[in-house]
């Protein structure tokens, strides 16, 4: 993958692998439902489908010189969101089904993404704050992508404690990694408090505060702000 | 360009580069008519011939880290891309009146770009299976940036056989090269038979399925998938 | 910053740096203030703070292969950007007031923008003629990454004249550079250039001319263009 996997031993990046295609899959999912219920054809599906699981670690690779970004050098990733936005294509009224499962899955693919995109930021020597900042943004890039393909405000931006769960999970990884730990257990602990919290946002309905509107009149229309 | 063009013939290098601008021009008269259409500027229909013209490209560079891109490195992609933003803006009622010669343009477009951004993700030393899919990049890139500038659905995710054209003729690119053929006439075929393929297309109504709808209900602000 | 900075005397890269901050609160109260508009959550905000302070910037690193781009190796920009969001998040009503001391920052931002991005181009070894355009893109991308993130046609496409004014100002950079002046009084001929014509347009409502539209109807679905 990227330079800075030579730094990292060999189990924890088997580890990563792992877990990449594994979120991917998940992502990919949420692309290929979004798709799917846009009324976008199979194309499109596919294509939502690769944009939610690999835009998050494209950006990321991008921004820390990383080319060719893993997703692009690695047929397996492009595999892996083809084969969500197949199942989803052809049995989207059996997953729709499954509403409780796939935030589930979403939650832990939203915990392996931020904790390697993290790992994978510390390792080209990015700052510490802004490696975890680039940790959140491997998690939820790909949702960003996925809802500006189909002309929405990002979901991530409006709703939910989702970023915030990705940017503590992190967070934990750049903890470890300035208090010297091994990566391996930060990467744990980190994926487990960003799932833990995901699930308790969900359950619970935690959100973000909302600023009060003194007007709700929709600016659409109204031009640049200043 | 870039690194990759030292390793293609003389020949091959002029052939892309007349295939590049042409392709450009005519991209960039679709992100035009889209901009006028929509009620932008006269920058803003600049802004979208370029994107149109360009942004498929400069996405396929940035990720084989081709940089600078040779749409920004080289003046001459802004240069075409003005003058058919130009022609638009100010005939763009004798553009309109033409839909089909612009069609079949665009399907030229198309075929070029797909298999100039094949040969050039293959120069770069991309696996062949991402090599055809940056080749469809390539095509159907600008026409996605086109769209999401005006805040639309880009076209290629939700109608018609485009990106399938665009990845067929890519994919003979590929094909010949693993074959061990010369590039110039694999070149020729991929762009043939994309090009054949789109006009069938455009002509038959051929286009992808799409997914059956239970329910038929926008779901513009239901928040996330999961 | 960029690799460009070694090749310019430290005063011009210490201007270059206090312009960058400056402009980047700026632009971060602007996009919070769509944020808060659009009825985004608190961590929404913060992401468009940040994009509309440095999307401009970190896509033209990108574009240069400047990476990690300035806005991501270094903490000082989320920082800059989180603080003008939290600024309007809990006092927007305050910022809203005062309309026009926010446009008269934004047109220094702009200007600040225009100029230092066309210097780190040039300090980059771009084409003049392209370096004049990146130092546009640097002053305009950021508005447009936040316009997009709110599913809105980009302000800077269809009102005003404020790309022009971003170009005129970059331009003066680059025509300075060729002409061998040195770069600081460049810079500030060319940050008033561009401040007083985008101060000239806000108060006399100057913008580019509008194609006449044969149709006024919406196309939103009308498919591709050709």
């Amino acid at each position: 993958m990227s330079e800075g996997f030579t730094a990292i031993p060999f189990t924890a990046a088997g580890l990563l692998l792992v877990l990449d295609l594994t979120g991917s899959f998940v992502f990919a999912l949420s692309g290929a439902l979004v798709a799917v219920r846009r009324g976008l054809d199979l194309f499109g599906v596919l294509v939502l489908s690769f944009a939610a699981a690999s835009a998050g670690g494209i950006l990321r690779d991008l921004l820390i010189g990383a080319v060719p970004p893993a997703a692009i050098s690695q047929p397996r990733y492009v595999a892996v969101a083809c084969l969500a936005g197949l199942l989803v294509f052809y049995r989207h009224q059996m997953i729709e089904r499954f509403r409780n499962p796939v935030q589930i899955s979403d939650a832990a693919g939203l915990a392996l993404f931020a904790v390697s995109g993290a790992q994978k930021a510390l390792g080209a020597g990015l700052e510490p704050a802004m490696a975890a900042l680039l940790g959140m943004l491997s998690g939820i890039g790909g949702g960003i992508a996925r809802d500006v393909l189909v002309a929405q405000i990002p979901a991530v931006l409006r709703a939910d404690l989702y970023a915030v769960a990705a940017l503590a999970g992190a967070g934990v990884v750049v903890a470890g990694d300035l208090a010297g730990l091994p990566a391996g257990p930060s990467m744990l602990a980190g994926a487990a408090l960003c799932f833990g919290l995901r699930v308790m946002a969900i359950r619970y309905g935690w959100h973000l505060p909302v600023p009060r509107q003194p007007d709700a009149r929709s600016d659409r229309d109204d031009g640049p702000p200043q």
